[in-house]
């Protein structure tokens, strides 16, 4: 015999323990299911942890910054403290997580969880049912199929490194290479970061991008672009990284930063009808798998947004609210996307890319603020800006920003483009001054 | 024969230059007089050169607090470079002031302004009139009347001190005092702040100012609570100050930092029926004088607001309005206020001791940030804040924090109150994670 719940979510990250609190909270019977960390991806091993390393590369940037202009001395990076301060986070999550769904009554078991046919989950051979289902499974790194990858280290493995070798390579130019060739550079290792094509972090505005590669460069790493690596071989002095033409480099750590793929595999979708790509489970408008029992929610599912945790919280209110009660189809706001390089580089809404693509309806701003007060005072090497105006409106639509404020702003202009403010709405605020928000008047 | 302007502005800072600038846009002409340096207090000797002297305050405090949690040393302010890049800033602000007057055909003048008559306006003898004027003259540093006050030094002088002194005092705890004993203690000084009583930073919440105050005692800055210094006398071995008790202390530098005053003498104001008090000139609610031709704006004019350079901007861009096209009397937003010392103190909107006094219709939420993630990975001492929620709407209308993030916190909760946000109303944003901003959830 075997409980029914109304729902039972499958995944303990932050979209499904986010599902899992909204549903009970409506007194729903739920249960959740974790094969791997209670909490997931991003506290675990993505953007919390990461943010703690960054704490220290940021203090120490802005300790350079200033050299000459106010400040003597640069602190250095001490790795094992670092790493001793990221576990003081990292090593209470599994369980702080499992306690609060615990004190929520929400009924969790651990395990890979696998659809043997519709309405019967198993979890490592124990039969659950429930009325709904949830796979909220996240993601993984991608390895790359190449010759000798195994020995690819990835993400998780970099955010839990004791040591940090003297030589570092990361393979993919995405966020996390961006990320975390920073992180390496500033701690000291000799960094590479390779693509295979010239355009790494293709979502962002390729002016910023270039700009933010040239100051990586500046600071030490090497980014190696149309390089195609197609084997990694062991070798007495390191790891020798070569591709099939003349591309050799000698490392002690490598990364595979290649992108993501969906955590679809072993959870049995083909015996449920739950049909998914390498982007993900396909869902409609309301979040619902081709089994209208089942919802795909999270980084796991094939949505239009980008892959972030605010969204997995999105993600789950909505459909908390709409098993409660059918409503509208999900809409998004807005998205601010970041890369927490050095410096950053983040953007929301349109970017100057759509918007040259409709010069009636758009204006864009290309904005070096380097010289503005805001960015004078920290000695920051580069602020750069592209913004979006609706030319009938007045409203800012988008922007991206290059600079060691860029996730300020773009949250600020997130805002901005929610509230539809216009420049004169905007100055009928009062807003500290001199402060990053202060500048804003100066987008429009 | 004198030329007869549309309107003339005395005071040629932020709210001068932008009322000038506004009602020349508008095609008016209009003459512009500053008796001192074009730009006026806040870029020359105010807000801008604090904060460029707190940017290697802020990055020193970000390494000292990450010693032993992922950064080995802490830079030292070097403060003869920290004051060349402040000069850097401030050296260029009169000229280029001045430059961009005349860039928009605004007639200038530099001189002391004096009315004769109602009508003739003289500067240095010059006689000049126009249909209307516009009193911007701004505030300065009050010095208390006590024996030996001609030793005191002002916050201009702090702002532009080559060496830093073994020992530095500030008398008054107002934010000028609590900052600049900031940045004196960060800079190497022996620092000491007398008060007069026991209440400084008495608009802030005295909770949060308690908690300032031992976490500034805890950065070795001595607190003098209590004393009513009523001599300073000059000795072989530097300043010494005294009560009529037993306070005695020694010191090498001592400013005066007991409030600031309007600059209202000089300008003849009682030659044509303009009425002030010690709070500034005595304006209607359409920041109109006693005398129906002449207005005050900006730090001079006695508003129910903090005197800040964004207010200064406020009143201009309402009062060419208002010359434009007589309107609404003027009314203000939620305004912030900071206290730029370490940790920051900031607070905006209704406060926890005006909630607490109607328990009906407001909640006060106390919250201890501390460990919260955002803090925690600057491994910030100490981060509180209290928030005013209306209960009947669920919005927040007012909140205070203590953390070295309360500039930013304070500018998000301007933009949530003005637009009036609920909960589920923010939750429907997206803002990047894990961000400053990203906690502002947690705020209701």
């Amino acid at each position: 015999m075997t409980t029914q719940y109304d729902v039972i979510v499958i995944g303990g990250g932050p979209a499904g323990t986010a599902m899992a609190g909204g549903l009970r909270a409506q007194g729903k019977s739920v249960l959740i299911i974790e094969a791997d960390l209670w909490g997931g991806t991003c506290p675990n091993r993505g953007c919390d942890p990461k943010k703690i390393l960054l704490s220290a590369v940021e203090a120490k940037r802005q300790a350079q910054n200033l050299q000459g202009h106010g400040l003597s001395g640069v602190p250095d990076v001490d790795w094992p403290a670092l790493m001793a301060t990221k576990r003081g986070y990292t090593d209470g999550i599994n369980d702080g997580t499992l306690a609060g769904l615990k004190s929520q009554a929400i009924a969790t078991l651990h395990g890979q969880a696998y659809f043997r046919a519709d309405g019967q989950l198993t979890v490592d051979g124990t039969v659950v049912t429930g009325k709904d289902y949830v796979i909220a499974t996240g993601q993984r790194p991608v390895i790359l199929p190449i010759t000798g990858n195994e020995c690819f280290k990835t993400s998780t493995d970099f955010l839990n490194l004791n040591t940090m070798p003297k030589r570092v390579t990361f393979v993919g130019g995405g966020y996390v290479g961006f990320e975390l060739a920073t992180i390496a550079r500033a701690a000291g290792a000799e960094v590479h970061l390779i693509h295979h094509n010239r355009r790494p972090l293709k979502a962002f505005d390729p002016d910023l991008v270039q700009a933010l590669m040239a100051n990586l460069t500046a600071q030490g790493v090497t980014i190696d672009l149309d390089v195609n690596l197609n084997k990694i071989t062991p070798q007495a002095t390191g790891l020798q990284l070569t591709d099939d033409a003349n591309f050799n480099l000698m490392t002690d750590l490598v990364v595979c930063s290649a992108g993501r793929q969906p955590n679809v595999d072993h959870l049995g979708l083909e015996n449920v009808g739950v049909t998914y790509s390498r982007r993900g489970v396909q869902v409609n408008n309301h979040l619902q798998t081709a089994n209208p029992h089942i919802y795909a929610i999270g980084d796991v599912s094939d949505t239009p947004v980008p892959k972030l945790t605010p969204l997995a919280g999105y993600e789950a209110r909505y459909l908390v609210g709409d098993l409660i009660k059918a409503g509208a189809p999900i809409s998004y706001p807005a998205v601010p996307t970041e890369v927490y390089a050095d410096p950053k580089l983040a953007e929301v809404g349109i970017t100057a890319a759509q918007a040259s693509a409709a010069p009636a309806t758009y204006q864009v701003k290309t904005l070096d603020m380097t010289h503005w007060f805001t960015y004078y005072r920290l000695q920051t090497p580069q602020a750069l800006a592209k913004v979006v105006v609706d030319k009938a409106s007045g409203r800012v639509v988008g922007a991206s920003f290059l600079s060691e404020l860029a996730d300020e702003m773009v949250n600020y202009v997130a805002l901005l483009i929610d509230k539809q403010l216009t420049l004169p709405e905007l100055q009928r605020l009062i807003l500290a001054y001199p402060t990053p928000a202060s500048d804003l008047q100066y987008l429009y």
